[in-house]
């Protein structure tokens, strides 16, 4: 099947008590679309200044990524600088440079409007709606958004949380867009504003899938080192996606399949910065993974 | 099997988002003892003051505890006053008064000595090893601790956990121990110290189970309301131990369905005050609750 992610693609700059790295490739939009390309074609949607390294784009379009949505604008790349500390649950941003992001407004290319699982990560949920409403009849799509936007665009986002099938968020932002401490609570006055599903992620204490009828929670996969958490929320989105995709399913039992998947995934991706540990391993080595994960929970 | 438990008995007044109760039966003994109860026969030590509530004493009697371990001391009993908000992750304590349990030195009697499970739950360091050495030939021995004696008795507590099986601490705990915030690495860490496994208590996150072959994570039973977290990681570790005396196992896949029992079980512990919920429940209810949790994991 088709997938379609509209996203930031980001120079990052990063350091953890791993270590540091300077202008790495980033952005939601390229998490999610290499953690699905391990199971899925992905066409891309998003903008990158004239100072976009070439060897960034050859790489995507390596993994199977359509770039034909890649927009080139005069200037700068979106820039974003951040740490970690501790238990690494939270980055510090240490500045952002929105640069060609901040004007970005997606334009769909008309081979890309018959695709049929959409992801608009993080964005303004204006520019969301804008893009679902450019999409023919997609069978499956999902959104992200972040605590900026639940601030400024509330109304906006709640609008769109009735157009979309699913909704993906962090537990801090679910307590900040629905006043509930409690992560039932949450999803459940989430699942009230529209959407068939809701997905909250807990970071390193995994993720919860609601529907109506049913939840459904996993831990994240156990590491014992952490090199750079940053991206693991989309290439956790991307990996869910791309496996949906890639099975062309969208039953609450193949949902639960892609969370476990997006789960494995986004294990991977935090065991290096940028993109270097998912460029290290191809689908048996996410498929072990994923076999040791389900056996860790048998009981 | 026999499953001994020392520990405190106390009468807790509790404030919480959902109410306040005065001067009700708690304590990490008590919530242990009830919780192991639903699967096998306790034998609690313990020491209460003059003030005891007698129905307190009946309520336990009836539960197949056996109370010969419970001293009655002049004066009055252990008081603890705590409130939560918000996430209900930690308790704020507004006021203690060991009163008895401040000067408790706990005697084993001598029919208890041949106890085949035993739980040392939260108590010094120093006592928790008295009470070792005068059981015989124990099958599976676990400790709890908290903070206060990680700071204090840093080395009887690492010498400690040379002596037992299993050592059960929750994450923050882990992280002071050890200096390590990845669960994890602390965990391996604490396998170091002597421990055969170590269960890491992640409250609303669920549980890690590790030995020196696997990791065994799985989430807590997701709740729509949280009544009173007071007693959770106690009624766990009874949940877990219980389990275990009952089915006279200790093998690593028996450790792991137990761990999920504790979890099930601490599920209904906070749903009510004090045993409030325990009260009105029984086995075909934990069993219940088991089978869905095991179904919301299963992808």
């Amino acid at each position: 099947m088709s997938l379609l992610v509209v996203g930031s693609i980001a120079l990052d700059s990063v350091e953890t008590p791993s270590g540091k790295v300077e202008e790495v490739l980033g952005g939601s939009a390229t998490y999610f679309s290499y953690a699905a390309s391990f199971y899925t074609k992905v066409r891309l949607v998003g903008v990158v200044g004239d100072d976009f390294p070439p060897e960034h784009r050859e790489l995507l379009k390596s993994r199977n990524v359509d770039i034909a949505g890649l927009e080139v604008s005069r200037g700068k790349t979106f820039r974003w600088r951040g740490s970690y500390e501790g238990a690494m649950n939270a980055a510090t941003t240490l500045d952002v440079q929105l640069n060609c992001f901040g004007e970005f407004e997606p334009k769909i290319p008309e081979a890309f409007r018959d695709s049929e699982y959409v992801f608009l990560a993080n964005c303004s949920p204006r520019l969301q709606k804008s893009v679902l409403s450019h999409v023919k009849s997609p069978k499956l799509v999902m959104c992200d958004t972040m605590n900026f936007y639940i601030d400024t665009e509330r109304k906006e986002l709640i609008d769109l949380l009735g157009r979309v099938d699913g909704f993906i968020i962090n537990d801090a932002e679910a307590a900040q867009l629905t006043g509930k401490h409690n992560l039932v609570s949450a999803g459940r006055t989430i699942l009230g504003y529209g959407p068939r599903f809701v997905v909250i992620k807990k970071g390193e204490h995994g993720a919860m899938l609601m529907d109506n009828q049913s939840i459904f929670c996993i831990p994240a996969f156990p590491l014992e080192e952490v090199v750079d958490p940053t991206g693991a929320g989309d290439s956790f989105a991307g990996g869910m996606m791309g496996h949906l995709s890639g099975s062309g399913k969208r039953d609450i039992a193949a949902l639960k399949r892609a969370l476990a998947f997006g789960t494995v995934i986004a294990s991977f991706n935090v065991q290096g910065f940028s993109l270097s540990k998912f460029r290290s391993i191809d689908t048996s080595d996410i498929e072990k993974r994923f076999s040791d994960f389900a056996e860790m929970m048998r009981f």
